[in-house]
């Protein structure tokens, strides 16, 4: 069975996040999504909420892939993917400055478990889209419906 | 009539910056000078402080345009730009690093609220130049004449 | 006056060349659309063809802009640029290898004659389009519609 | 049935190469290995020669993979996907300026065909190598084992 | 005499730190590396036991060079040069991000006081290797022999 | 004795090379400007033409260092070295696409024979530089004094 994880902190997720996710899904017979969890970084929405928004988006979209798992994830992205027989980590390239931060983690999760990392290229339309972006955007009353899945879009509203 | 904004931080203004103002501002009818005010973000000079650099900088500048207005803002750019009638945000580019930032900022703006952005290439002989990088040489005591105008000069040695 | 220059082979102009002549013309009192001569490099259209092609797709755009002039440049792009009064040279970026070679241009043809570049970022839609490509998947029966005006199309049909 | 194919050159396959196909042979049930024909492109061994290279080079490598297939594409690598059942294109990225243009064509494939790329980062052994680079190194009799495979090595020593 | 630094912060020294240090000592008549002290930065290991690190790695090492002196500097690297008479900074390189930051570092230094900043390419190896990486690594369990000096490794254990 | 080489076409060499060259007499005890002979390659001047314009130029520098040595090469830079007794190849990095060549040139040099590269950066002033822009400016009657050197700049009229 060929497993792949889509790790991120999807604080919120993003349609960005979303058409990777759901493009991965086509490709393998399974795909977890993983919320890590970094106690150091202060976050917009709890795990819990951030798992709950991505089921949703999953749910409301028109793909709604029935091989798509959301879970959370605590330490190693390459421990997870060795307790849930994972072989690929499936991440989304949006700009150079990814590429860089991004290659180095993939040699290390190669070097430390032999698990190895996929890129995909980023729709073009979503590639200016980051989760941090959007929080600002909305936290000023910018409008970010198009860029968020409409459940994440009402909860941005709701804080705002 | 055609009016652009050149937003920053500029804590204090450099050279490069300003190099970039009195460029654009022979290309527009009217060139705005955007403090952005980022209340989460600790800064060496107030938001008057750096206006009033702005102002003296350009002043003493041998061009020293006369269609060159220096303001602050709150809250997101565009805003700014649609209360004020602007068309176009002008941004310097130094390095790749900001290339990818930019780029990603830019499509945001213009997707929220079709505002342009233009970009000039910085003049190589300030390529190298940041408010940051200058704080931390003068707090260090490096002499920094030549990278920033004189007014913010005499304050950077005032506070070292 | 402002008037700016949109420099390029345009062999053939794609949707990304047309979207940024589109987006410079609400900018600028005028825009003038250079297809540059260049006797050392084989094209698949001919210069007239090339201006053409760009006319015909500006008059089928919706925006239909009537401050766009199409014409051809022999020589640097600079002494162009200063026979005709235009004081900036609009270029769209895709990536960040457009990015260094554009950077160097820049700042040579702002060292040889004073003439500023501004560059604004490709929409995103099209970051991934050049003529060469366009030309590479044309030639091999690639469906290149959305990707090129439909006057492009036309011709590329007819030459495979 | 998770089919990808690795497209290249191949003009010689270098231990670059070969540690692309092994480990995406890990993560797929089928990986073709697909020798693009380009007729306007000069080479150094014929297309035979460079399949026979791969299939030697697959079957002298420890892991001996028995799900790899080595054959010729000729046109669209999309087309190719199309008429073999593949879902996804992997490709090696070494360095930012593979990274711009494979990032292009990566979205041209997905608009053209929803054929998906998937990139994998180089082995940093591996992250200096390219078949010209091996190619100008061997004729100047430069020493190149340990960069290509054995037979690889052979016949470049022959020709040189 | 010729010498130069390795300026960094060392938190803790890794083998790709080590590398570099071991290849500008075949180069140069003396090395120094200089372990930066930031006030404003935490660090996992004090400056001592930087030093010390380096220190008992570089006796660890099979070259185990004698023109290398491990020392601290605080304040500007310039001035650290122009104390002991040094005329070269060497820095590795890994990415394209380091590569932006470190050429504005580079040509700061030169515009400040004339000292010369020698990059050399990390081994590829360790380019996928940093302290923050390493720590981050280390702190949920992982493995990270190879990695770093053996001495790093027994401390970052005991501390895990 | 610390030797090192400065490679290049040197088609001919512009301002930027020649303050490389000078700022790396200052860092080694001896360093050989070598012409690369690339008989594949079609050049504006003979390799003793290339080679009289660097020596000239040298001559003409205010610096000019008596410890530069001018010569040509055939074949590999390694084995150029080898034969000279240089340790250190020396080349200046203006941007990132130069960034990536040379960084995987530098690992190969490195794996081939152990010599490693030095790489400084460019004055910010000739960063837009590269002969054949020089070449090209100057084709169309473009001026490019203070480009190029005084020598040069006379050639490249003769020749327009």
């Amino acid at each position: 069975m060929r497993r792949a994880v889509c790790p991120g902190s999807f604080d919120p997720i993003t349609n960005g996040h979303l058409d990777v996710v759901i493009r991965a899904s086509r490709l393998f017979d399974e795909v977890v999504v993983a919320v890590l969890i970094n106690k150091n970084k202060a976050t917009l929405f709890t795990v819990e909420e951030r798992i709950d928004l991505i089921r949703e988006a999953l749910r409301d979209h028109p793909s709604a892939p029935d091989n798509v798992i959301v879970d959370s994830s605590q330490g190693l992205v390459v421990d997870f993917c060795r307790s849930r027989g994972i072989q690929s980590i499936v991440k989304g390239l949006r700009a150079v400055s990814d590429f860089d931060y991004e290659l180095q983690m993939a040699q290390m999760n190669n070097s430390l478990a032999g698990v190895e990392t996929l890129f995909m290229s980023t729709n073009p339309q979503y590639a200016f889209l980051s989760s941090s972006l959007v929080k600002e955007v909305a936290r000023y009353g910018g409008d970010v419906s198009g860029l968020v899945p409409d459940v994440v879009l009402k909860q941005l509203r709701d804080r705002a």
